[in-house]
């Protein structure tokens, strides 16, 4: 966990994933300050729509979705409702890429997910040496997260140089799903645009229940391929393309018509 | 319509369009995956809030954007109910840009508005060949047509190079106008952000119709030139800056002040 | 105000502040229009989102975030319920930045907040020369403002090209704060994302103030620092990351607490 062997060989792409929602011009700023250390940045928007002031579902998201980007990728996520406080900043490296977030169990779901993650803090030495100076109280996100990535991607800062390696960051704030023999149960952790309810269910989990029959808001339902394998209309769970198990409806919301938000539980087991 | 004869020579550019929405990372991980295959693609998201589950309004959008982005450019989109089902993918090339969409009558109005467009469908062995591998069952956008498009857009592929021509694709759901003597009856396709009803009717189609009287809703408008032409809160009909027959209320929303959506139906005749 | 000293170094970057939404293609194809003029703009949104046809909003906005931007920024702002009329198009030239907006108001917050700003507007034969043609009755954002940026932010054009300086452009929406001894008096602007309620109190204007109490909705507030020193559901107030006054509610959202919108009153006195 404290391995130390490689390089961070950065190409430049920036993620950024946050609760600011885009009706405001906190995500604009960002990219100013990323884009005013670092003219070639290419920054790509992850979503900015997640459960405000609830680290969970950003690090969820994060760690389902970063090896679609290319290794050398910088992602920022800033779910931050102790801004201005005590708490530090996180830095995970793993599988050739960096991420950055509050330290406040946003990057444990990424760190569970990657192989061979090192864990970090930001030393206050390593933000007076890139002159970042004193943030404002409240926007964390621009005045510290931005200019950190933009070092990072410009492949003028290492992560090692940041910070000392570290054994534990604050832990995640939903429970891991439990593995018993001949059932698995998890949560809710997000519903998508289209009201698809997403747990937190690999779908490497059920690979040992045959015939999973997956209970949830009263129902059972059976385990299809896709969409289309369903009546418009008709609920069904599949093994979304993140890998987990979603609960949806042919060409409509499950998430409506079953009831369901974040924190449900969900149950699979074998018929 | 088979005719073959230039290449396609790409700038760079790659616009998106969805149902997909901006609340999920869906939109970022299909951009992390042209970057991960093209480091300078430019990408541009035209939206991603059309009607879900509905390919026309996407294909009526694209139809009238595409000639203010570069020749050369590559435009997705993506509205796919059909995903994972045995459809498949089409590609048009018209004017010097390509597009690249599911077969489920999205580009049927890109290739009704464009000068001699080339129509294809995408064979098995050129994706196997660009080392596309085997898809996910529900989010194709990722998996196939972010790497598609990203060879496109560096200049590695010809779309002649991705199946041969076809005759024709899967018509579109959208009836076109019907043009009589004095009159024309056409569709309301979608609905702005400030409420402006937007149809298919074509402003050329108007030209032999001296005095048009824009009749919907049980209303007679007349025909103005801009928004600024009638006093705030009245009602008014226009040919909009895509060239098309609007109905609008100035400083205000058509749709809500007449209960106008998708699918009603608008005439025009002369006085 | 005159004063034309120096030439305006682009460096590349676009921002773009609307009233559009994302839910059209609006923004998309303004984009297609710099990239259509100059390949290698880097295009920012800082929001689309601002109340439609009110331009105050967007000019504070933009009066608040220009400087996290680099140097060599083009900012295109288009809030224009007048388009398709007489109006004409204000450039405002500050501190190495150049910003584009119809003549109504919206450029007002940034040509105050700036140092020194260079006020002009766009002749016709600029237009001309840069082969700008008649734009649609209702786009100007696209067919005026998008090939006038590229222009400018490819470094081919100078502000001073685009018309003479002038005195004065069209006055802002919203009255300054009032400041009287002991006391100062200002406006609700906008309210963000989270629910925090932002006013046009330039924190300066507090320095003046020892124990100020902030009077809000029959509330006095106390002013703090930052969130996370109000426990979860408290209100409080303090100037946020933009510079002004702002009333909050710890995790929660103030706006909808306290009832407040834009243009409600607040005042600060001294305890």
């Amino acid at each position: 966990m404290t391995s130390d062997w490689g390089r961070f060989v950065a190409c430049g792409v920036v993620t950024l994933t946050t609760d600011f929602g885009l009706k405001d011009p906190f995500v604009g700023v960002m990219k100013g300050q990323v884009l005013a250390r670092y003219r070639d940045a290419r920054i790509v928007d992850l979503t900015h729509d997640v459960l405000a002031h609830w680290p969970a579902e950003a690090g969820f998201w994060l760690s389902r979705s970063f090896r679609y980007f290319p290794a050398g990728t910088v992602h920022v996520a800033v779910v931050d409702p102790g801004v201005g406080s005590e708490r530090e900043i996180a830095v995970v490296e793993a599988e050739g890429h960096v991420f950055l977030a509050p330290d406040n169990g946003l990057l444990a779901a990424v760190a569970e997910a990657a192989d061979a993650p090192v864990r970090r803090r930001v030393a206050a030495s390593a933000l007076q040496r890139l002159v970042i100076g004193t943030p404002s109280a409240t926007f964390h996100g621009r005045d510290i997260f931005a200019p950190l990535a933009a070092e990072l991607a410009a492949g003028r800062e290492q992560p090692a140089g940041l910070g000392p390696a570290v054994d534990e960051l604050i832990p995640g704030w939903i429970e891991d799903p439990v593995v018993e023999p001949g059932r698995v149960t998890g949560t809710v952790v997000t519903v998508d645009h289209f009201g698809n309810v997403i747990t937190n269910i690999d779908g490497r989990l059920l690979l040992d229940l045959p015939h999973p029959v997956v209970r949830v808001a009263g129902r059972d339902l059976p385990l299809r391929r896709t969409y289309s394998d369903a009546r418009p209309g008709d609920y069904l769970a599949l093994v979304n393309s993140f890998g987990v198990l979603e609960i949806a409806r042919a060409e409509g919301s499950a998430a409506e018509g079953l009831g369901l938000d974040r924190g449900a539980p969900v149950t699979v087991s074998r018929k």
